[in-house]
């Protein structure tokens, strides 16, 4: 490969190679050498010039995702036309019908054999995510009427505890048939909050991305 | 110390120093070094008699208060005085008034530092408490009319997951005003299902909890 005169080229090339065979082999049996063997001549010096270690390449692949994540939370959190209950409901949404949840649900990476990713991913739902988006639509549901509640803090936290982590197939494996009643009790844990952001559309798409995990893991 | 002739209280002895030891400086800092100069006398080759390394030491203490909690789940779970709501109440007062709690909030271990503890809690939460103690007594509740759901297997995963990992202030730090916000939060969601498992008793000592976990932090 020619020397790269753009470097943030080069970071994403390295980064989007990683991540797939994170993805596909575990980020324990994805060695330096893996990576540059896919990297079409890129040499070892190139990525030891960008990043200082293997752990380093998953922090910065974590933080891509997390920043693609916050930044369409960002942008429904931000916007004029909806009330705090349908910013809720439109970020439920847009998550899961993202098509690069395709591609991770294809992957199927176990977090079983990953405590990092697991805590990382627990760490920035209840210390990033929950505060700095789901917190202010909460606050918004409270001042437009929309929302009941008197700890909005709280609330925020639980529901995307219980959407991030208990939910998620790759943390917990479910059948469909399992993911349709987690799904049936997170509906009615919303509504007793008097919440009501969950349809029949969401449904079909969670059941369709348990059934592209369950085929891909076989 | 004198050869003991009772394997098993060398073992529990070794369990106890461990556990203390790991409470107190986390334990990627503890080393079988500090756990043999706590040991009285007992020699290094009797440690390794009977553990073969660190983290199988970590393993055994992780066992022995998981396997006193299942013991108090069980005894309740198989009591026929109780309908299927009292028992739920009576394992959530019973969880946090044991008084192996005030040691452990006492010795404040970080989870923080430990991703294998808290992988270890949350997969014990899922696969072992929810479905051997929490579901049996959810479907009791069912049969009795205590209890409402279509789903027993997922709720029990969903009330367990927040009270021992969202609720868990050696897991995600909260003041003592955030842990009675949490409290309350979970207390609305438990009502949500029609659930009436939390009084004035069990909040003032989750308060109690919560402080004595912050004082031993300083």
């Amino acid at each position: 490969m020619a020397r790269n005169k753009h470097p943030e080229e080069t970071v994403n090339l390295i980064l989007d190679v990683a991540f797939r065979l994170i993805m596909e082999k575990g980020y324990e049996h994805t060695s330096i050498q893996d990576i540059i063997a896919h990297l079409g001549g890129l040499s070892k010096g190139a990525i030891y010039h960008h990043f200082k270690s293997k752990e380093d390449i998953l922090v910065a692949v974590i933080d891509r995702i997390t920043s693609e994540s916050n930044q369409m939370l960002a942008e429904i959190r931000d916007r004029s036309d909806l009330n705090g209950n349908e910013k809720l409901k439109a970020i439920f949404r847009e998550s899961i019908t993202r098509p690069v949840q395709n591609d991770i649900f294809t992957a199927a990476p176990d977090f079983h054999n990953n405590p990092k990713l697991l805590f990382s991913l627990l760490h920035d739902t209840i210390e990033n995510a929950a505060p700095n988006y789901i917190l202010p639509i909460i606050e918004q549901g409270i001042s437009d009427g929309s929302i009941q509640t008197e700890y909005p803090k709280q609330l925020a936290e639980l529901i995307l505890l219980a959407a991030n982590v208990w939910m998620n197939p790759m943390i917990f494996d479910s059948t469909e048939e399992e993911s349709y009643c987690k799904f049936m009790v997170f509906r009615q844990m919303l509504q007793g909050f008097g919440l009501d952001i969950v349809d029949d559309e969401i449904l079909v798409r969670l059941q369709e991305l348990t059934s592209i995990y369950q085929k891909s893991k076989q």
